[in-house]
């Protein structure tokens, strides 16, 4: 299966009251990790919308197990489940220092410029 | 079922470059609507911190299904779905224009200021 | 002058480490207030966009006299300082219980789909 | 003077309607900029406030000459231009594709726990 890493540092802006990134931020995170495992592949999520492709969210699960904190050196691990013509399922793993904090999954649907589901391009889908 | 409901208007930060409500902030509208419930039942979730109770998210799950867009005015509706000493579930559907866009459902945990789990108040448990 | 007023609840996901509104999001809060100002007018900014007016930001000053914190009811009073047909200048005053915490300008720019510099409608400019 | 450069990419929720950069988001990046800059000496800005030493926001300036887009690998460039024992003046360059884009200034004020002003640590203050 298709697999990458990408390493984040929590900025100061993405913590919140507890001290803590906020699990929000968590989304934002596993977005930058599957588009830099395009770039990874020589793609770039920008050239697809700019080709009339959006891959809109339809559904997240996260399991948040420990927190992280401001200034942590984070590794997020992406790996692609699943693609069919129009859905592409991610799974994310969160490592601070060695250990799973934190592991997420995002359905992903490709839709026109009109919100349309349309297949996704073939290469996309049969990336490996 | 305790439940209540709260409006939010997209702003436009929140949005991205497609123009919708940037799937992330969800979360943060989630957050929100739980602790306006909170308030509704005359307690504040930061008098509930400065006692010593934190809720920490353990689990999240989100169903979009139609987008939302700059400066609309979203309902959130929430409601309590289960508590334990140590954990509340919530439920939260979206709607926009009467439409029901987006459904999630978080757990928290209830810890103390060092991270461990604790039993929540007993009229936090016991809110109807 | 215009003026107008509008109250804004600091979220949890907007506040950081050291417990206070993180000082990126008053620039949120700004734009907020300066789109309800407009609607108190009768007029809408996502209607301006839609006819093909931008106001895009040129420069922003802020200056922090205290900080806000979490949960906070804050009122943010809005006035329009100066129009010319392409810019407009506001000026923003937040208050935490009566008292100014904060205060700001911002300068925007009208410009068209590809960031050219335009008249902006005469009813905007003229708003009173 | 004390100077230093970062690169930052332009995620996708930072971006908003108009497909930019949103303007507040500059803030984040600055602060960003000027932390990296404190670990190019040897120091971290988080062990700054784990010592009792915070510094808080005072006051902001930016002019936005050209917008940053989805995905820019955008270059911030720090520089320290005036400290006194209680205050730090850092000036930011945005270059995107060698061009600057961006200006900026913020004025950071040394304060304990409590929020009073008090004396930065010596060698903070002399970074050279």
């Amino acid at each position: 299966m298709l697999s990458g890493e990408i390493q984040i540092r929590v900025r100061y802006a993405e913590t919140d009251r507890m001290g803590l990134l906020h699990h929000a931020n968590y989304l934002v995170y596993f977005e930058q990790a599957r588009t830099e495992l395009l770039r990874q592949q020589g793609a770039s999520y920008k050239d697809l919308e700019d080709q009339g492709y959006y891959l809109v969210i339809a559904k997240v699960e996260i399991k948040y197990k420990s927190p992280a904190y401001y200034d942590d050196l984070l590794t997020i691990r992406t790996t692609v489940l699943r693609t069919t013509p129009v859905r592409i399922e991610h799974r994310y793993e969160v490592f601070r220092e060695g250990v799973l904090i934190c592991e997420g999954t995002t359905t992903l649907a490709c839709v026109d410029k009109q919100g349309r589901l349309q297949a996704m391009p073939r290469w996309l889908m049969e990336a490996k």
